[in-house]
């Protein structure tokens, strides 16, 4: 029920996961979702009667037991489904997820990790990426572990870990960032120090921490640039026809950079530190997103990244 | 002195702007400066035997009176200059701008504005873009009324103005975010809410307020997004001798489009609030660039632009 075009995208994409061979069980109001689901559709709906909406505050999900992110969450905890993909209130999903699937052992609050692509070929894990907007310096110390956790579970060894600041040295930052640095670096962790975001894109760490909103403000400050500049480059190709016919030459490349830099690709990001697989998606999902939000899920699941996670946040813990 | 390849950067910017025709004074290691200017360069040296590093505590400029920053404010505040450029530590030249030039009244702490380029053709008045990294809610309804005044300065009628949020509806955003809304809500000013960096940069509002550690995280980001897609884009496009000629038949566009998205090409960024016109240049900025930021003075100074925020101010301060 989440989502700008909500239930419309999701439904779409569920059906397209769904043919794509991902088993997909849809939560909310049957029916609102059953009108728009094609015949034989092999998606099946769990009917839940209340709903998240965008300008609610997260903390009344607590108190409202038959929302649709809490179905789905239980249906997750009960086992019936191996993991839980929603567009709609992002604190919401992090209120059900904690009540209804828990946190694992180690985690205070659980962060969303969201993949970036960097200039060195890298991917750069960016958490928290918005589920959590006003955090302790311990906070910080949380995620830089989770980070750390799953950047090698993506397979980079002893992962590189930067806090967020707007400049290297040490004294450099907020009051947040100078109270977070001597607990990053008391992990046992390799931890790399301040780091800005240009650095960081250019391949200056492999994991990247900080609080959810200024990292929700860089995500998105990121593919809004993109996105105007893009346009732009489009203005300035559509101004003189040999540039028209030279940008027909290099429409091979421009679509490959595109799908480089589409940072919403994935259509979702995983939220880390839950006894289950939780993607947030884009609110802006469309059904195409929506699928490849859904096959992020499938990937975590299969992949075992939850074991993973608590078997290295318990070993790390062990050393620490 | 400041910047990281200071003093050559600087010395040749200057060198460059008086060529331009804007008179220049160097404040610094005599010594150091002298050797890189050029005969008969027209370019004047004030020595200052001290000046601030990048890793030094901004507080220490306080009891520094002799450092490069505060020799250069005070050719302001004694008339002997009519602005100050400097691409070394921010918060060391807030500190001394506040000292020996003063702000203005109804100002609590000034704020450094940078202006971005919008998807539909305006300019983004972004600030605090780094001179305040702590703020209370107080503080961002100040930089809302600088920010606006700015606006109108450069032309924009009724300028909106946004606050930097991670989502549109009131209730989004971190307790800072929640906490100032009310606060700029209730100005003499055309406030639209909450404002997330894509729709700003797309063209949602005219000024975009936030506190200046976000300000600076967005500013870099959005600037090391460009970055990275840039290089893939040259990546993509090396790859094929058919593209290599298509980037030839765009080639021109593609300048055109650089100089567009050259979020630095102003080299500097404005502090406003200041009794005097300051500049603050990026540490990494080369000839250039300081060129370009010692025009931005220049041009700001002409302008009158002290005297119209200090009007204005004084004008929307008697309605509020």
């Amino acid at each position: 029920m989440g989502g700008d075009e909500a239930p419309r995208a999701v439904v779409a994409g569920a059906v397209e996961a769904s043919r794509r061979g991902v088993p997909v069980v849809l939560v909310g109001d049957h029916d609102r979702i059953a009108p728009l689901l094609p015949r034989a559709s092999g998606v099946e709906i769990v009917h839940a009667p209340d709903a998240v909406a965008m300008g609610d505050e997260a903390a009344t999900v607590r108190r409202r037991a038959d929302v649709s992110i809490r179905v789905a969450m239980r249906l997750v905890e009960r086992g019936e489904a191996t993991g839980v993909v929603s567009c709609g209130h992002t604190g919401a999903v992090v209120v059900a997820a904690a009540l209804d699937l828990g946190i694992l052992d180690g985690v205070e609050r659980p962060a969303i990790a969201t993949l970036l692509p960097r200039a060195d070929g890298g991917r750069l894990v960016l958490l928290d990426a918005g589920a959590n907007v006003d955090c302790r310096p311990e906070l910080l110390a949380c995620f830089a572990l989770l980070g750390a956790a799953y950047a090698e579970q993506l397979g980079v060894e002893d992962p590189r870990v930067g806090l967020l600041s707007i400049g290297e040295e040490d004294s450099k930052g907020n009051a947040q960032v100078r109270a977070s640095l001597p607990l990053l670096r008391a992990l046992p962790l390799r931890v790399v120090g301040n780091v800005e975001p240009g650095a960081a894109m250019m391949g200056a760490c492999d994991v990247l921490v900080c609080d959810g909103f200024v990292g929700n403000v860089l995500l998105k400050a990121a593919e809004g640039a993109v996105g105007v500049v893009v346009q732009m480059l489009r203005e300035e190709i559509s101004r003189r026809p040999s540039a028209r016919l030279g940008a027909w030459l290099i429409e091979g490349a421009l679509r490959r950079f595109r799908r480089r830099v589409a940072w919403d690709v994935q259509g979702g990001a995983l939220l880390l530190g839950t006894r289950g697989v939780v993607v947030v998606g884009h609110g802006r999902a469309n059904p195409r997103a929506v699928a490849a939000a859904i096959q992020l899920a499938a990937d975590a699941s299969s992949a075992g990244l939850v074991t993973a996670l608590r078997d290295k946040l318990g070993s790390r813990a062990g050393i620490a």
